[in-house]
C-alpha cells in the first residue's frame, strides 16, 4: 500500500509536453493516490486523464486550494493523512508549492509532522538557469519586479549589486504581455555589458533560451509578447 | 536525425534512483547522442549503462570537463556542434551546469549562438524548497557558507535580514561530514523562532525533509553526518 504522505506532483509546463517530461515514478504514484488537493479542478482532471486515460476520476476526491482559499480552510485538507491515506498535490503548471498556494498546505503538513514527498518535474527557474551559462553556485529567484517606479529602480540597483558583489545570478519574471516592455527597459537601465538570458516557452515546441549582452539585445529583433518567459541577469 | 544542440542531461542524486527519476524523453535523447562532455568519465559510463544496458559505449566519444580543466580547453569541446552533431553534457549527480564546470561549456555555447537544451531532472535545491513549505516566490541558493569566522557571521546576519525584509527563503549546503556541526551552530546563532528545513538523502531510500523552529531542532535527536543534506531557513 502507498505510504501515507503529502506527495507533490509537478505538471508539465507546456500543453504538448504535459506528461512527457515527468518520470515514470510520478505516473506510478499518481495511479495510487485517491485524494487530491489541486490548484484548479478542471486542469487537474485533464492532467490526470493525460497521465492515464483509464484513471477513474469519479473514484477520487478533489479539494481546490487557490489564492482565494481562506487560511483556516487549509489545515482541514490534511484529513485523509490523519486517517493514514496519501494526498497528492497538483498545481496549475510546474512544481507545486514553489510559487503557488500549495506551500501553505505543505507548511501545515510539516507543522503536524506529516511526511512530505516532493517529486521531480520541470521548473522553468532551474531549466533556464542550467541553459543560461550563469552562476549556479549562487542565484536568487525574485518573482515579479515591483511595479511602483521607485521600488523598481531600487530593485534593479540591488540586483546589479548582488551580481557584482556576490556573483549571484538574478532570476525574475514578468506578466507575459509586458515581456517586450521589460526587455527594452532592462536594455535602457542596465549596463550594456551585463548578460541577459531570456528563456521562453520552456519545454514547449517554441522553446528558446538565449544569452546575450544587453548591448546586443538592444539591437536584436525579438517578440516574447504573451509567451511565458523567464529573465536571468549576470555579468 | 537529432537536432544539433548542447543537451544537458541530469543524473539521479541517489545510487538507487539514478534513472528512475528521469523522464522518458531524456532516455530517448541519450540513446541518440554520440558525443559527451562529462564531469567524471567513470560515473558517466556507469550512468549510461544504467540508462540502457545495450548502449555501445565504445561507439561514443567522451571528453572530461572537471574543475581541473584549463579554461582554454573548454571552447574546443564544442567541435561536434560545429560539424552539426549533438553534444550531451552529464555531470556527477543532479542537474548539469547548475553547480559544476558544465556552466562554462554552456556559456561558450551561448556566446557562439549554439542551441542549448536543458532536460528535466532532480535538483535537491528545488525538491527541498517544494517540501519545506517556505516561500518559493522569492528564494536564494547561497552554496556553501564562508569558513572564515567574520565572513560567516556576516553571511548569517545577511541571511536573517533577507528573510525578514524580503521574505526570501535562504538555501545553503555544507560539506557532509560537518552537517551536524552546522545544524548546532544555526541553533546557537539564530533566533529560536526561525524555521529550519533539513532535507537529506533526497530521492534516496532514507529521504527525510523536516521543517521545525530552531528551538525544536536544538532539542531534537538527529544525525546527518556524511549524508548529502541541504538546509533552508525562513520565518
Amino acid at each position: 500500500m502507498l505510504e501515507p504522505a503529502l506527495y507533490l506532483f509537478p505538471v508539465g509546463l507546456s500543453e504538448d509536453s504535459m506528461t512527457a517530461v515527468l518520470p515514470q515514478v510520478n505516473i506510478d504514484l499518481l495511479r495510487q493516490v485517491r485524494h487530491f488537493v489541486v490548484e484548479n479542478l478542471r486542469s487537474a482532471r485533464r492532467f490526470l486523464k493525460k497521465v492515464d486515460r483509464n484513471i477513474n476520476i469519479d473514484e477520487l476526491t478533489f479539494t481546490e486550494l487557490s489564492e482565494h482559499t481562506p487560511a483556516e480552510a487549509v489545515g482541514p485538507m490534511l484529513a485523509p493523512l490523519e486517517r493514514g491515506e496519501a494526498i497528492g498535490v497538483i498545481s496549475e503548471a510546474g512544481c507545486p508549492a514553489v510559487a503557488d498556494p500549495g506551500a501553505d498546505l505543505v507548511a501545515a503538513a510539516q507543522r503536524r509532522g506529516f511526511k512530505v514527498v516532493p517529486l521531480v518535474g520541470p521548473s522553468s527557474i532551474l531549466l533556464s538557469l542550467m541553459a543560461s551559462g550563469f552562476n549556479g553556485q549562487r542565484f536568487a529567484f525574485e518573482g515579479y519586479l515591483p511595479i511602483d517606479e521607485a521600488a523598481r529602480t531600487r530593485r534593479l540597483h540591488e540586483m546589479q549589486q548582488r551580481i557584482q558583489r556576490e556573483r549571484q545570478t538574478q532570476i525574475f519574471i514578468e506578466t507575459p504581455y509586458r515581456n517586450n516592455k521589460l526587455l527594452a527597459e532592462l536594455c535602457r537601465r542596465l549596463p550594456g555589458n551585463m548578460l541577459l538570458c531570456v528563456a521562453s516557452d520552456i519545454t514547449g515546441p517554441a522553446q528558446s533560451i538565449i544569452t546575450r549582452p544587453l548591448s546586443a539585445w538592444a539591437k536584436a529583433a525579438y517578440d516574447y509578447n504573451k509567451i511565458p518567459t523567464i529573465f536571468l541577469l549576470f555579468s
